[in-house]
């Protein structure tokens, strides 16, 4: 159980030798990027490169999202601690590996095993760790990153219907895990939290059991809560011209940004009960897409662009209408503004009159805030603002790819 | 969209002719189980047979579980078409099916879609339904079925460290969904709330993100959120003694129960930072197994029978603990009363101080509810009991299997 090349399964003995999976030349590969849909269920991506893994990679099944605060008495040599050690620890989780050498059961019995076990003999499942800033952290009089702030890390503005709570809103840190086995990603926020200990404390969390977007077409679009396909309109992962005009911040403002994002989280529950008593024809006319193949309602297949000029004369005006959330959500409407989402669908219950506690958690990676801003401000017309409310926000600045010895925001200090 | 042999691909062309899934020979087949963990995620179950699925069938990765009360003005009228209504339904959806011929788009544009459509494209993923009776669908001067009440299908009591909030517990029906897709499993549930509306209402859910047992050996033990191995001792599927003696009723109390069995559920709180801190060799005694391989303390591996005799010079005392989970829930200390165990972790965010609410949602399906009383009994001197709170409960009476034609609980009638 010591040294490094052993994986959860392999210290098990459960696979012997050919158990260090995630041990391969790959490891030290440039862009952290899977785009292939058929990769099989127990991938490892990299976790070093020059952007952050878990943005562009493949969308996977499962979402585990954690947003920290640093403890009151925190100071600046914690927080550098911190992303140092969950930096060591992160490079270990993504390949498959206990948190610490030491692991579940190999430091000894006299202690608290480093790792907590729960995800002892599953594979990676292409867990990937993305780790991002709020803007509290550059906040004066706490660990001196004042001019480290990049100037468009600011609360997002209130937009029309919003009716956020603070329980789900903010934190100085975020880490965003998605893997294809829940446990997985439970298991490395769990661990993660725990090596903060003293440092930073979890603000919220939020746990996705479905991805409602890809970023690739070779990936079927899935489906939100409303029963309609979502990300159509996705910027994809192998577009480098997309992505680099509206996903990668080219660290002019700050340099520690290059590479990096913004990170845009918005838990937005769903008033499924009244959606469901909405005849077909009015849910297609708000969406602006037909509910069956997602395909827009001025005509063509799922990948067609909509034309809003196309009228109809049934509905006695634009085959996608003005207060369409496609027509409003669409880059035509917003100076060409584009967005990448990774948005995953959670359902937490009911509420005292039955209905369900359920919608969409959006994420958005985004080179600028106002990508999302402009869009957002936009669809204060939308129709479907009727069904959804916004009762969580934050943002995070994401900085770019780890290289090998180095930690997370390394650049910060 | 007509008739109903489409399932939700084909009705949306993506695989054509070939789309057909779940309408095979196997549909009609005898029992409803499969214990093969090779099997395909795609994968489907039979509904009909001489017990109901998803108490035998191979554990699948997700659940989600509703109870639901009878509106205040419901009939016995309702309460029978309502069983009808989702015995089609049921029938329908675990084959892959849209939950009705209509579906999400076949209904026309002027009325609200049968199906919600979020599972529109997803396979079945194994789904099963299964139906359960709460006490309180027996109580006098409600539907007329006192004098078929099962013996005991009465309140469990309470049990030493019972912490139980009503809104976790109890209800008159129950329907646990089980899916390798967790879209699929809320889908159904989703649209079994519907065809509700009216008769029966929600009282709550509970969502499992991941497997805490196994009902094969072929299948590997999971792990709980304590990383131990779970349900090591559990009842298997393939083992018909063993099943007719904890598992399946007779029917000599009540002849609608020939089949059946009851299930208990417990919402588990577990306090995982309390437990984080706790040594490695204290974790193991309270479990009265190894964290690695899952092996009792007194030797061997994962199932090799625990040896509570075997004394360990190191404790100075049994090598398995007297107050150990393992030895208080053993069959040789209570009567040699064994349960079929299907239980999920959940995780649902944090409380004001950041600690996780996360813990097991227990699931047990047992010939008599005294099986479970009494290891419960057994437990109140378990070490495991500073870490760990029952939230919730209750118990249902799970009629038998349904037979083509037929509707669940049609013997009440």
């Amino acid at each position: 159980m010591t040294g490094g090349r052993w994986s959860r399964r392999s210290a098990l003995g459960l696979i012997g030798a050919a158990g260090a999976v995630g041990v391969t030349g790959g490891f030290a590969a440039g862009v952290a990027r899977d785009d292939d849909a058929a990769a099989p269920q127990e991938s490892v991506v990299p976790f070093h490169g020059r952007h952050q893994a878990g943005i562009t990679t493949r969308v996977q099944q499962h979402l585990y999202f954690a947003s920290f605060d640093m403890t009151s008495t925190a100071t600046r040599e914690d927080l550098k601690s911190l992303l140092a050690d969950w930096t060591d620890a992160a490079a270990r989780l993504t390949q498959g590996r206990e948190v610490s050498p030491e692991g579940a059961t190999g430091g000894g019995p006299y202690k608290p095993p480093d790792d907590t076990g729960e995800a002892l003999g599953l594979e990676a499942n292409a867990l990937t760790l993305t780790f991002g800033f709020g803007p509290t952290l550059f906040a004066a009089n706490r660990f001196g990153l004042e001019s480290k702030r990049p100037k468009e890390l600011v609360d997002l503005p209130s937009f029309a219907f919003d009716l956020l709570e603070d329980r789900f809103s903010g934190g100085d840190l975020c880490i965003q895990a998605c893997a294809d086995d829940p446990q997985v990603a439970v298991h490395a926020i769990r661990n993660l939290s725990r090596i903060a200990f003293g440092r930073a404390q979890v603000r919220w969390t939020q746990l996705g059991y479905g991805r409602t977007s890809t970023t690739s077409k070779s990936q079927s679009t899935p489906r939100n809560l409303f029963g309609f396909k979502d990300g159509t309109a996705n910027v994809f992962s192998n577009d480098d011209a997309d992505l680099g005009r509206w996903v990668w911040a080219d660290g002019s403002d700050q340099a520690w940004m290059n590479g990096g994002t913004f990170l845009v989280a918005r838990k937005i529950q769903m008033l499924i009960e009244s959606w469901d008593r909405v005849r077909l024809e009015e849910q297609e006319a708000i969406v602006g897409r037909d509910k069956a193949r997602g395909a827009p309602l001025s005509g063509g297949s799922e990948f067609t662009e909509p034309d809003f000029d196309v009228v109809s004369t049934a509905a006695r005006g634009p085959a996608i209408p003005a207060d369409s959330h496609v027509r409003l959500a669409h880059p035509e409407r917003n100076g060409g503004a584009r967005m990448l989402r990774r948005g995953y669908n959670f359902v937490e219950g009911n509420n005292d009159l039955g209905q369900l506690n359920a919608g969409l958690f959006f994420l958005a990676f985004v080179r600028s805030p106002e990508q999302f801003i402009g869009v957002q401000r936009s669809l204060a017309q939308d129709a479907l603002n009727e069904y959804i409310r916004h009762i969580g926000s934050a943002i995070f600045a994401v900085p770019g790819g780890i290289r090998t010895g180095e930690s997370v925001g390394s650049g910060l200090f």
